[in-house]
């Protein structure tokens, strides 16, 4: 059992928010107040880049009030960054972090923020520097390995499932064609997430498409045809990060069909959110094969909502959020170097949730980098819905949804002679 | 004073959806129980079209329970339309209204189907059938003559109050440009509402965007550059109407720049939301002209959330559409041949609403169209933001909103030496 070291403290967030992603903050700097042997917390500002730039709050002086709502409220009040730390980089962050005796570093982030960890870990290792480096998991994507789920991932999960059910009463009013894109990269998850929508044999999502099933543009349009003729309308779910049957994304497709290359990030991402190009593109796919016959086609793209709309959390979520942040505290008194926090599902006939510290390795493998997708019996034979059995795994994550009424279909009397 | 009349009623639903538009449902629904003069409730489903394919369904047998459900849920229950009533539907309504004896007419809708509404009150008063046209108010757009404010309004600006809250602490995180499109056509109360999620002094919205007020794309992008100076980072709120100086809607210019000249409905107005064209073709602006120096730009178009999301309303809408459905059964029993139930600001220290019924042409003058739009003092001189004083008119209409955590700025302690 490795030594507690007497030192200080930092806690950093990285990569896109969350509604729950402060939860794991004041998770850390609660726990924090029961350890003698950490000083000094400090919040660096925007990630690794507050660390380089020595840009710091002092987070164990935080009035408690304030920490409360601070939890509730998404984003990250940290600042966030998509910085990815290189050889020089990584010199500047132990510069900081020799000069402020820094002992414990904790990372909230996704693939991106472990991977940044591993660097920071392994340079730590090489240079003798005595440091704990803990990754704490935040995403709304799901997509970490070692982990049942990921904190972040029920709340955008329960917006989505909200969206739909709201969705699919509008869809219902005034029929028509509607496609929704959702987030998601390389993961379903998200997407998936919309099936909780259903309550009613009819209702929307009628058709689901995510990053694991190749999607082609003609079968999409008869899949659409199908569902009108059964029902007058269609509502369908899509990922942003669809692919071709060579698994090229339709986003990149339409980017370099528009002269242009695509935006990419320090991760070699290429841009997929903030834009309504792919709703726009697969709209004008619709309407093009299937014409006037096929009524209203609209497409919305939720966007940033799904990740930062306040008070629209999953209460389990939170819960495990916060969870994950004490939980990385007391585990980096004991861990020899560090490693990342998973949540795991424990065999029980409730759902019942537990920790575990894990390899920082076992968590974003990179070269070539590996993250979780959707498990295959989740995906239909056609690729073009989600199986009814996600929801056994989803719906604890996401808690109750709201009811949708609707009348009884009593018929008026005939009228009098 | 007019005799109350026996006979049969027909309640319809018309044009987009809303948060509250089945409480004014169910307000009819209600208040009808009171009165046995009116023997039958008929639900028209999906509007006029329901009255002449005679798809009704019975609403004065609806279970209590189902009632309170289908008040809470968002979208139309009865299913709604866009259909224009000419001479030829005119007739097959009125074949309907007689075979079923229908003496009262409930239509919930906005401009559309207060004309509508004209049309058909118009065609009784000429053939002599004694009918009861009672329109009531709803649309989030906010633009109907003769109120201070529409059922559905209240609710639409909170869903987007409350998505910039979200939005602006997302930026903050990850700060860049962030450009979110809103639904407001002629009118920009919607859009305007946004300045609801300020409550430091350098949140987002720090632009807002509206049709009352002419855009030109060049201006627009250095008020950006202006923001970014400042704050380093800029949250920007417009609406889907917005115009040039010459009164064109950008939406349709950037349509014709792409070869289309824009889908139309039946009253001729050109499709603006179910697409993200404005938000890439504002964005791409913003790209061009400020390039690498601006960070990232990403645009948004909150779509049909805005106006059927579960769960998100104000409860001032909510209550105040369900007694617009009450108080139009009320009147329809004094009152000549109908009218509009308007909702009024009573003049008041505290905020209290009442209503009146108004003439059916003062509520959506046809021959032009005529609707309300934001006053001109709201409107800041650059065309750019929204007065603060918007802020009385609009608080009350939404409710309390989330307040926003945030950490104290207490520097850490300096580095041992």
């Amino acid at each position: 059992m490795a030594k507690a070291i007497t030192g200080n403290a930092i806690v950093g967030q990285a990569g896109g928010p969350t509604a729950v992603i402060n939860q794991t903050l004041v998770g850390v700097i609660e726990e924090l107040q029961e350890y003698s042997h950490i000083r000094h917390l400090l919040g660096a500002r925007h990630g690794v880049r507050g660390i380089v730039n020595e840009d710091f709050i002092d987070l164990k002086r935080q009035p408690r009030s304030m920490l409360d709502l601070v939890a509730a409220t998404p984003g990250s009040a940290l600042g966030a960054t998509r910085d990815r730390p290189d050889q020089e980089y990584c010199h500047r962050i132990f510069e900081s972090f020799r000069k402020h005796d820094i002992r414990y570093f904790f990372y909230i982030g996704g693939n991106d923020s472990a991977e940044a960890a591993q660097i920071i870990h392994s340079v730590a290792k090489n240079e003798k520097y005595d440091l704990r480096v803990i990754h704490l998991p935040k995403t709304i994507d799901n997509d970490l390995l070692a982990n049942d789920h990921c904190p972040g991932y029920g709340s955008a999960a329960r917006f989505v499932a909200m969206a739909f059910i709201g969705d699919n009463q509008d869809n219902r009013a005034l029929p028509g064609v509607k496609l929704n894109i959702l987030m998601g990269r390389d993961a379903g998850f998200i997407t998936a997430a919309s099936i909780l929508a259903r309550q009613r044999e009819d209702d929307g999502p009628h058709l689901v498409y995510v990053p694991e099933s190749p999607v082609l543009i003609d079968r999409f349009v008869d899949d659409i045809a199908g569902v009108c003729n059964k029902y007058g309308r269609c509502v369908v779910a899509i990922s942003e990060g669809i692919r071709d049957d060579g698994g090229v994304l339709w986003m990149q497709k339409i980017r370099k069909g528009q002269g242009g290359a695509g935006e990419t990030d320090n991760f070699g991402h290429i841009q997929l959110s903030g834009t309504g190009s792919l709703a726009d593109f697969l709209a004008d796919a619709v309407k093009e094969k299937l014409g006037e016959t096929i009524g209203r086609v609209r497409a919305d793209t939720y966007g940033y909502l799904q990740r930062a709309f306040p008070n629209i959390y999953s209460d389990v979520d939170a819960w495990e959020a916060r969870l994950v942040g004490q939980m990385g505290v007391s585990y980096s008194v004991d861990a020899e170097r560090g490693g990342s926090v998973a949540l795991l599902r424990l065999p029980s006939t409730t759902y019942t949730a537990g920790t575990e510290l894990v390899p920082l390795e076992a968590v974003a493998p990179p070269n070539p980098p590996k993250f979780k997708t959707l498990d295959k019996k989740y995906l239909t034979a056609k690729g073009n819905n989600i199986d009814d059995s996600f929801r056994e795994y989803v719906r604890p994550l996401v808690g109750e949804l709201p009811k949708v009424g609707w009348f009884e279909q009593i018929a008026v009397p005939p009228p009098e002679a």
